[in-house]
């Protein structure tokens, strides 16, 4: 069976009944279960999740993202995050069973007919980008909604799809898709937080360690302990157990050891597996083989 | 969402139409997923496997059981294996969200359901038994469907459900409920077979090592390994890293080192999940955090 998820985000996260409707729209939709929904007043923004089989993953976006057009002004919205529109932005994450370029291709579908259906402009941003400089969603969020009319005037920012001008009262949307984002922390004793914002630095790729890892040195006080936190972006590319393996070669010889780990929410379930598969090392381990994923067929 | 397995053994291995009367009993039940039969006309029996939403389970093994039931005939039945009746033993196995009670009372239901609507003998065995001398399946199949009849008159041998009397045409069956049974095999190398023999006596329940661990030593010639090779009765118990961390103790030093680790056929999810909350430290991860899990409740 094929799962992909959806995360949308949109610009209203105060008004409790408006949120209402958007999620409604989710919840009705058959082949899809609601997962969560989180909206932060301050930054007015409300964080939907859902997962099922492809198409009715799309179904579901595509109505919820159009019932807030319906009901969000952006002339009126302020709030705390980043922000280019109503339906700020649609990531889809193929959880099982779906290569990225399938996600992506429907990523992309999906915005078109928002664009058509919303008549507003729609941008494809990560790996449905047209453009590596539309892939960082900060790049395209740059100069937020309030700058979104001259960013549409300017060479090289036309939209992917929908309107190629500015619509007050919707903003822009952005979709597109990525793969699913682990939030996996590696807490160290004794905590030495210069050591463990040095492994930090070590091991993200921003500063050319571990391509697709984000990492972050943090004091935890009350556990008397200093974390690695981390965000993997892409678990195909650096595992959970590459960059666990990674942290312990540089916490040897510096007095300092793994005390523990942790998710933070959701993990796929591969990304387990591939830790069995490399602790164990049974690399032809299947996913066909955990009994209740014959339930997921 | 609770998921339960069955894998009734039926005497019947030769007559393809046969097996195929009975397992059409489980397809055609909705709310049940059939994972696979397999015939072995040398033993002359088929094992079923098949799991799904408890209720429905047991509605499926009952009909399969009571197909059994109408197209085997014990008095003509040869083959290799031990065997008590047409529907040799049903055993239910607790998946997933279930404990093990609530699948040894379902079991005693459905082996009372079928001893009344059959008309045989029915014992319950396992974790489904009434007297710690029925818990061994070996046991209560002892003197086989030959001497049943002598078997249901010696005190202390009477059903637990169903004919209290000998029935020709069926024997009696086996009823219970056990949890997953996990084939995992830690290889090892050099090939040192007696050392693979003597770290299997030391681990096993048998030899009075780990309760719920079988295991044997083996040589695997063509990948110039031996082989510990186990049946995980109760990972609750006893986990796969359990035994791979007890195994790894007793190759230290001895020039032995564990070469890779293989699981044979289906694992429950739960596993899995132990050994990765072991090898990273981290007890808290719960199965909700698993994306896809969220599709089976």
């Amino acid at each position: 069976m094929k799962i992909l998820e959806c995360v949308p985000n949109f610009s209203e996260g105060r008004d409790e009944s408006k949120v209402e409707q958007i999620v409604e729209e989710v919840r009705k939709t058959s082949g899809v279960k609601l997962l969560d929904y989180f909206s932060d007043p301050d930054h007015n923004r409300t964080v939907v999740t859902f997962l099922g089989e492809p198409a009715a993953v799309k179904e579901a976006a595509l109505r919820a993202s159009l019932k807030a057009l319906e009901i969000i002004d952006m002339r009126a919205h302020r709030g705390g995050h980043p922000r280019l529109g109503a339906v700020d932005v649609v990531p889809f994450v193929p959880v099982r069973g779906m290569d990225m370029s399938e996600a992506a291709y429907l990523s992309q579908e999906m915005g078109r007919e928002l664009g058509e259906a919303g008549q507003l402009p729609v941008y494809f941003y990560a790996e449905a980008a047209t453009d590596p400089k539309r892939k960082k969603l900060a790049d395209i969020r740059k100069g937020e909604y309030e700058g979104l009319k001259e960013k549409l005037a300017t060479p090289g920012w036309g939209p992917d799809a929908g309107l190629s001008v500015f619509n007050p009262r919707s903003g822009a949307a952005v979709v597109g898709a990525r793969m699913p984002l682990i939030a996996f922390n590696v807490n160290l004793r004794p905590p030495k937080l210069d050591q463990a914002r040095l492994i930090a630095r070590k091991i993200r790729e921003s500063s050319g360690g571990i391509p697709s890892v984000q990492a972050l040195g943090l004091e935890l006080k009350e556990k008397g302990m200093v974390q690695v936190s981390m965000n993997l972006t892409d678990y195909r590319r650096a595992s959970i157990s590459t960059v666990v393996e990674a942290i312990r070669r540089e916490t040897a010889g510096k007095g300092l050891e793994i005390a523990e780990c942790e998710v933070v929410g959701l993990v796929p379930m591969e990304a387990l597996v591939d830790v069995v598969r490399e602790y164990l090392k049974m690399p032809e381990l299947d996913m066909k083989q955990i009994i209740e994923t014959h339930l997921l067929e």
